[in-house]
């Protein structure tokens, strides 16, 4: 493999010309958190200026049309999450949304004791978890960290782990930090064996990896835009409730904007009908306009494409690892097995922090670091190119090879 | 009173260059909504678009400086409202914090089979009560409808109803429908006498009427940045934990925003120090950015001066309703004393609806329809002029005399 071999693949990419649709500084560093945060595609950029006229001009006018943007958008992006419509909502944040929807899970299934979870899952879904144990007085087990702790638990450990005592299982599609993915109908199809319900957390799946919500049997989901759904920072999150669940399930926060006939503001609260209920307060707009228009550019790629790009991205990102980094002490942590990984590859080194920093300091690459030895390459196949993964492969080998940087601080990136 | 009066009062307004500092249509109608969303800013316009500017060119390297916007926008914004440093959270919506405030009140008085609020409170404020009643057990009282149930229940029977049984007391420090204010302090006084908490809601008072959480000794509180405070559509909540609680209170979202040292990670939830722990998920950038510099136009014109106008508006505006309104069925429900309103002035008519529609329709005047049968008229001091009072009044008098459209469908505005 060599550079020629790269640049290639970008000329008979037939994604290449989305690139253009972004705002991208031809100066800058090669982008490889794109899984962090992506970047600006210019119709977000002109959505939310867009916004801040709308709100100029129209004032509290404005309304009539935004009121209804949690639902829209989240019809819109539930097309691309294999979703019909009226079950997923743009909303609050992720983890706003995963309290919301684990409790109300908890709630209807009283009796059972028991939450699972997995040891390697992102923090704010353990907390949450831990948090909802906690105050139901279930106990929360956590799956791992077992022999594949790196890549959190398989889904045979996972599908073990359930049985009739079990209220919830909650898991991330994607693994946010290995890229290990799992086989959500199968583990769905278990939890549902045994009664319990479950909450699956895209982050690192939507917008990247081909989503099948009602096709699998998904209970509940939730999920952030500002990863490959390149929102914006701290953009809302999403959540979908299935439409046979939602007269029945009800959430904690019992804001006006879930409240049936709204604006009647009357007494007492009345659930909304459908997923409404589980809106809160009053949504961010300019949020839920970058959403929208974020979504057109994906839309405009197709998930197929996009996932078929990011196949063969993350297996170059393997190869060129294996060749390059592997005899300078770097490993390879996704799984080899292209059906249990998603759209980021991550690499092991005793020196990661070390070399994160010394390739964000010195502008060559920006990859992603996660405690304590693991920098994370996420190329979104709708921007990246295959010589950026070339290129940022062999700048991290150079590094490696040449010695890194001493450095101090801590690392502060969500 | 005439109209070269209030020109006159435009004048000698101290505050009228502020006006200059908001993106105003020239030719669109009086705006007199500004306690529902505000206009905007010019500075908040730069600020939002310097915001985009910055994801695109700092992508992910941009979160060592948005990291801390929840504290340092809560720092800013605690000095309008009278708050030491360390104590406000700019994060979430109103909605959501009022839960997470009221979870953790509720939680640390356990025992206390008693919630206090006001049914003439804005509903998000009461459903979120009504929840929370439900889910831990206790009996949610809320104050009239009295003998003066349109302007919310007066300091007298709110004391009154507050015993050792009561858990917490959450009320409007400004309420949304009347304009009626309460006196905070003398209310925190008789809950603290009877070992109860507080939690003040100030979306009404945020930004127009003068706030001394510290001084007031006030447990709570919680409020919104897009009325007077001009920061958007949907932009964020803020939220206020006495320091001296912050050890103790317990809310029930445990985020990894919440988690003392976040970016390690770890196994199991330990909550931040200070407020932080009130934090959830991940912060909405561009909101933070628009309050941010929205509050450095608030500081320029002062809280003193802002209010000093404000209340010569509604003192303008009560006079102006009486000779002009009163004689065609309208009635100021506000209330008259002072000392005892807000920024807002209502006035009550039979056909409130069809009035606002028409108003609204023929692009003369944008009030608020509050159900069944308030129009409310909201003066923001920083922006609105003494003139705009005047016609506001005048072309809603020229309405009622000359007759109303026939309008249908409902209103749909926050």
């Amino acid at each position: 493999m060599n550079r020629s071999a790269a640049e290639d693949m970008d000329r008979r990419d037939p994604l290449a010309p989305m690139r253009d649709r972004f705002a991208i500084d031809a100066d800058g560093p090669i982008y490889m958190d794109g899984n962090s945060l992506g970047r600006p595609p210019k119709a977000v950029l002109e959505a939310v200026t867009g916004g801040l006229a709308d709100w100029a001009g129209r004032l509290v006018g404005g309304w009539e049309d935004w009121i209804d943007l949690p639902a829209a958008v989240g019809d819109r992006l539930g097309r691309l999450l294999g979703a019909g419509p009226g079950q997923v909502l743009v909303c609050d944040s992720t983890t706003v949304n995963i309290y919301k929807l684990a409790s109300a899970a908890l709630a209807a299934r009283p009796g059972r004791p028991v939450i699972v979870g997995d040891a390697a899952d992102f923090p704010t879904d353990r907390y949450v978890l831990e948090g909802l144990a906690a105050s139901t007085g279930r106990r929360l087990h956590l799956l791992g960290p077992g022999t594949d702790d790196e890549t959190g638990a398989g889904a045979e450990a996972i599908c073990a782990a359930i049985d009739d005592r079990c209220a919830l299982v909650c898991l991330s599609h994607v693994n946010y930090r290995s890229g290990a993915r799992l086989d959500v109908a199968a583990i769905t199809e278990r939890a549902h064996a045994h009664g319990a319900l479950v909450l699956w957390d895209l982050a690192h799946s939507a917008g990247s990896v081909p989503v099948e919500l009602d096709r699998w049997g998904v209970d509940l989901a939730a999920g952030c835009t500002y990863k490959y759904l390149n929102s914006g920072p701290g953009a809302p999150g999403f959540l979908y409730v299935r439409r046979d669940l939602q007269a029945d399930l009800r959430q904690p926060i019992w804001g006006w904007f879930g409240r049936a006939r709204q604006f009647e503001m009357a007494a007492g609260y009345e659930p909304a009908a459908g997923p409404a209920s589980f809106l809160t307060g009053t949504p961010g707009v300019l949020g839920l306009l970058a959403v929208d228009a974020s979504l057109q550019v994906m839309e405009d790629a197709g998930i197929d494409a996009l996932w078929a790009k990011s196949q063969q991205m993350t297996r170059l990102l393997v190869d060129l690892a294996d060749d390059r980094l592997a005899p300078l002490g770097g490993r390879v942590v996704t799984p080899r097995d292209p059906d249990r990984r998603g759209a980021h590859v991550s690499v092991a080194h005793p020196r990661a922090w070390a070399w994160c920093r010394t390739l964000i300091d010195r502008h060559l690459v920006v990859p992603d670091f996660r405690t304590p030895d693991v920098v994370r390459l996420g190329p979104a196949p709708i921007y990246t190119r295959y010589v950026d993964c070339y290129d940022a492969v062999e700048l991290m080998a150079g590094l490696l090879a040449g010695g890194l940087d001493p450095v101090t601080g801590s690392r502060r990136v969500t």
